[in-house]
């Protein structure tokens, strides 16, 4: 039983997407029965006692152990993530331990599940956005726009004659954000509206670690052109705070989404030992329905139950 | 401790997307008791024993019971997509049934996740685009646009009038796609090359069950579009025939991609029972590892294990 | 690079589960580029259009096509468990599928992954102990105690010979149960208090369907048993219905769950397209923090927000 | 419409597992509009660019900032279990990436649900097997047993004079995992045979740390126990030393399994990434399939595909 590569019905002519895969390689890891390749790296006499996690994960994702900077900068957005009270994702995490105890990881999972792009997974978008602005700004200016776009790292800033164009283009992309109805990715907050206090904290730590760049500086514009367009001031969110330090620091695009969920996970393991020990699971469980009403049809005379 | 309707971090001005949620109702199931309520219908006296599961389903999506031809139709998609052997989402099932038997919901749901926009998830993407097309056409010919888009049934099929209509529109919306470089969902298939045999069927039982209008006219005109734009021949795939027989007989947009997720509940059931007696997690994972080489840096000497 | 057939560390030596598989075939379905054969039938030509969907999954699950009265009694397990309010692993749902409504696979995900030991996939163990019971009074009155163990039907009931067994070795697994400090899977319901009604319901479909067999007359001696051992009458509930109705008709034990996940997959997909068109998933995160105090340690004047 | 606290249908009469939660309250965070407070700690002030994301995930779990001993235990535990090449867990992980590249929160969840008990999941379950030798051990020597059993650290490691009495009790439980037909959790491997690597660098790192204790000696009699119970040695595995040591620092039992979860997690978003860039999921899916041959009933002259 041979397989296609494409799956039980809904395929596409796209080949980049799904068209026969040529290469059949990853870079990531190796081993033999002594030894375990980490990125190249001596996994027990190189890596184990050597780094830290952070400096650990860093490596797993770029290939490359960080500089003291980058990973001050790793350890912050990883701080300052993880954790924010009972959301819907810890809630659907500690729902569904109090459903099915067996399965610790089930219920990680149904908390990484809540890592979207409406909430917690918003760093990625807001990392696109703010990638372009950085690219169109030095496209502009003739500075190879490659730098900024690849999120390589910028820790060389835009220079004030620079500073006009970043502008310009802020404006520009929020106003094609608004033109397109979309919401401008890593601005506003319910809770924290005048300004969310991890946002100032986050980019003095990549300004102390020598990585405030470009991603930064488009983050600040984008900021100030919010006003003008929307009618009202909308402040930097930490989602997009850390997408413009990691930026700056090198972190790749791709992998901004991964920071909110690795942060998260952490913070769903200390909810799940709460609610092994304290559960409150069936307690948000009747809290939430109680505050929904049934408006379908129903017979006559019938009295929903006081469950 | 209260919440915030937002999490932990990335919000966004958009108050449709996160705002205050001002309506606070359901109208799927209430009950008492004595009585459990679906969709206004006493479970046990009126559904349990009178209705079959693909009824239900209709009901539950739909708040209606299904006519016997919308039943035909959704029972005819359901069988179409079910199984199509090892695909990525069953072996992702069963490698997680492997690792971990404890939590035969969790390898449930590793299958589940992979019925995305590339595989298996595409009826969605298919029924937009077969919306859009009904839609246009119909606001072309100066006929209710509604009606088509709101996947609220159309048997009336386009007239001869307006079938040049539907070409050109057809043609104009894959001009569209390609332009956009997206791949035009539910066309092509990398083993049913010549004609995908799933979609001749679907669409003669719609006809028979007097539900084939507009979204296949639609789907037939798409596939005629094709050659002059890609340059070759492209046929329809299972997913837009599930996608234009479904909105033909009346089935919600919104909720097209539940009936491969649900079709293929089914199928991850079989083979997790299969797993459970006769498993190969092992020996997919073995030989799926066996197919990669590892291409990143290792020490002089290193020779990775035959595992 | 080569895997291994066990993972990151942690192995065991235990050769059943994940020593070296030396069977590798599967039974379920093949497929050329003309056909796709599914439990040795042609899909197109002799299933889509000719069974309903569950047929098919019971066609799927076992290898055979179902009687009338298997198909019966599996429709009314289906339609009787699928929905029953915004319960945890709905409430689950709606929550990721508010913060992530760019995959409705991952909301369904963490809905199914609330199907658990605790909450709703208590059918299986309901299953396994009714099983027990049945093959222990097989065994003890001679009769080949395989015919009710392995679920593979037993619409011979047992004769009133061996009803006194059954309710001694009923009342003897009930108290093991206790002994080992377990509830007894399939009894009680918190609000189905004196009866739940869809239990009688399934009874009597299993009747007129002609499956009532051992395991339903297991299922009352269990029920029967209880109140000796636990002090108080304690009703049969909708998981130990479907278990017992299911294995008489002959569905396998170890599928049983499949029927609550792929029930509840339905009433997902349902209250999934509610939530897109009358969203309450952060109403539901409001109230359910809203139930919960903070009580950790914070410092002198700190007030939490009303969020 | 309230809820009910207990679900759609299989509920129980043990009031400990679902009765209604009289308790309401969490201990790990709470907000104003200025503060985030995590375990009693102002986020911005305390501990954004102050604690590596290490001493963020032992304060998240336990509520205390860990010692530094107890910080590169963790460390080193994290980095030990994060990468061991293409296991299931990745493959599952990068197979729903390559389905549904459009959330990469789903395919990180299918990659940490196979974190189980046969895979990387086990070391909770040989931390508990640990536990319960140390706790049997203290009790035989009259010494607090609560001091090994909670997991609270136990630096103070057994006397000479307790050394007897701990290899008894390890025999005698390896005798009852035997007899019990379970695996006995964290000793072999399929790759590494005579030893793990990783499992001598933890035990050192652990010694170095100040941490080695009771939980590392009952590690290590488990190892001398098992040649004589089942035949052969066979070697301490890295689940049992990761469990181990963390015990011996401190670190609670109950969130154990929480370590190669988050672990895992960072390797997941490594191997995505790759995904991203150089694809690999297809070919992976082809030649697992491949190995697999299809022996259910097919009509003559059936020729399954070379897809």
């Amino acid at each position: 039983m041979r397989n296609r590569w494409a799956g039980a019905g809904d395929e596409t002519q796209d080949s980049m997407k799904i068209g026969p895969q040529t290469q059949h390689s990853s870079a990531i890891s190796s081993s033999n029965e002594r030894v375990i390749l980490v990125r190249g790296k001596d996994l027990c006499a190189e890596l184990i006692g050597h780094v830290s996690f952070t400096d650990h994960i860093w490596l797993l994702i770029t290939g490359e152990l960080p500089s003291a900077g980058q990973c001050a900068v790793l350890d912050a957005t990883l701080v300052a993530i993880a954790e924010h009270g009972l959301v819907p994702s810890v809630q659907a995490s500690r729902l569904t331990l109090a459903a099915a105890p067996e399965a610790l990881q089930g219920a990680v999972a149904a908390g990484v599940l809540g890592c979207g792009s409406v909430i917690l997974g918003a760093a990625e978008q807001s990392g696109r956005l703010l990638a372009d602005v950085v690219a169109r700004t030095a496209a502009a200016k003739g500075t190879p726009a490659a730098a900024g776009a690849t999120g390589s790292g910028s820790a060389a800033a835009f220079t004030a004659a620079s500073a006009a164009a970043l502008d310009e283009i802020a404006l520009e992309r929020v106003r094609e954000e608004r033109a397109a109805r979309r919401p401008v990715a890593g601005y506003g907050h319910p809770l924290h509206k005048q300004s969310d206090p991890r946002v100032q904290r986050l980019l003095d730590i990549a300004e102390q670690a020598g990585c405030s760049g470009r991603h930064i500086q488009a983050a600040r514009a984008v900021e100030r052109a919010l006003p003008a367009v929307i009618g009202k001031p909308l402040a930097m969110n930490v989602s997009a705070a850390i997408a413009a330090v990691l930026l700056d620091a090198g972190y790749p695009l791709l992998a901004l989404k991964g920071v909110p969920i690795l942060a998260r996970t952490a913070s769903l393991i200390a909810h799940l030992l709460e609610e092994q020990h304290r559960p409150i699971g069936f307690v948000l469980s009747h809290a939430a329905a109680s505050a929904i009403d049934y408006d379908g049809p129903a017979p006559a005379g019938f009295v929903p139950g006081d469950h």
